[in-house]
């Protein structure tokens, strides 16, 4: 703002807030106007909602999602087919399968996918972690479920051949039509994989 | 979610996120991954921050601006025209005027606008604040900023009623074309405003 209008310290929330994905400059002053008129009800639960996540917060060490426990929900969870092992590249993917219900299995994030222009390589990736699971012979499928993107297939085939010898079955997800999209709108790539791999009626 | 994938301790952040206006579930649960890969440069600063604010955030009980300190940093600022008024509805709208540095005056938070349906009344707005401030005789004018809405001009009108008799010259903002707007665009109430308030090239 041109000339203080406000505390520093309200001025700090809101550089704070405006660094949240989704949240600019402008939607950030309207969050931390709201948070302070509902100071008790949202302000102060928020501030320590987050004191505590800061303090409690912690990567699973064996598949990779975000818990306060360790090993996480999923990985502990009995109902789970442990034979089954979904790979993807974000813990977000992992929970929006999740959220779909799409499958009962496990799961392991790899933190990324490789990408050369950007320097990551292997070792950047939770790699070596679902070769580990994978060798311990209890699972017999991978899914590699990472984005249809260049940098998604080609870090697919790479676990792909480092999976080799463990008489893994590895799946990845079906290419198509998204459910509820009109065909004018998809591209041609989408379009010639759903006609490939075209389904009985 | 369908099955716990997450500590409560991490749901219940999101579900607080997700309260934050701009944010929805979808972005609240970004945000809060966010917040937990960058657990030291943004979910612990943010923590501490949105304490201190719940602390130290106050109500200027001259303007109604928010603040750290009362009366405000506006309130305070020497440079400014203490003759003039700028009533708004909202600490939001004094915020926009600020960043615009449309004027270099004082500022008066209605806190919402007269709204009969709603059950909102004179006594529910600071009204009588701004009429104390203007018996005080050191304000010259009294530029009504409110929304150019049913209920913000209801609230215009009223407010120059309570000022009568202070020989206050009431004012309030321009209608017409936005800048950068196409006429083609605009609703006929605004191109009648722009027409009749027309200006000498």
């Amino acid at each position: 703002m041109s000339r203080r209008v406000t505390g520093p310290e309200i001025e700090r929330l809101i550089q704070l807030l405006a660094r949240l994905p989704g949240l600019g400059p402008r939607s950030a002053r309207r969050a931390a106007l709201q948070l302070v008129k509902k100071r008790d009800q949202l302000l102060i639960p928020l501030a320590e909602a987050m004191a505590v996540a800061a303090q409690k917060v912690t990567t699973c060490s064996c598949c990779g999602n975000v818990d306060t426990a360790d090993p996480c929900a999923v990985c502990t969870d009995p109902q789970r087919d442990r034979s089954v092992i979904v790979v993807v590249e974000d813990v977000a993917d992992l929970w929006a399968l999740e959220r779909a219900g799409a499958i009962d299995a496990l799961y392991h994030v790899l933190g990324g996918t490789l990408s050369p222009l950007d320097g990551i390589g292997p070792d950047d990736l939770d790699i070596a972690g679902l070769v580990e699971r994978a060798a311990q012979g209890e699972v017999r499928e991978v899914i590699l479920a990472v984005n249809a993107t260049v940098d998604g297939q080609t870090t697919a085939h790479y676990v792909t051949d480092r999976l080799q010898g463990f008489g893994i079955r590895v799946s990845r997800l079906a290419h198509g039509v998204p459910v509820g999209g009109e065909l004018d709108y998809l591209d041609e790539g989408t379009l010639t994989a759903a006609i490939r791999a075209r389904q009985p009626f």
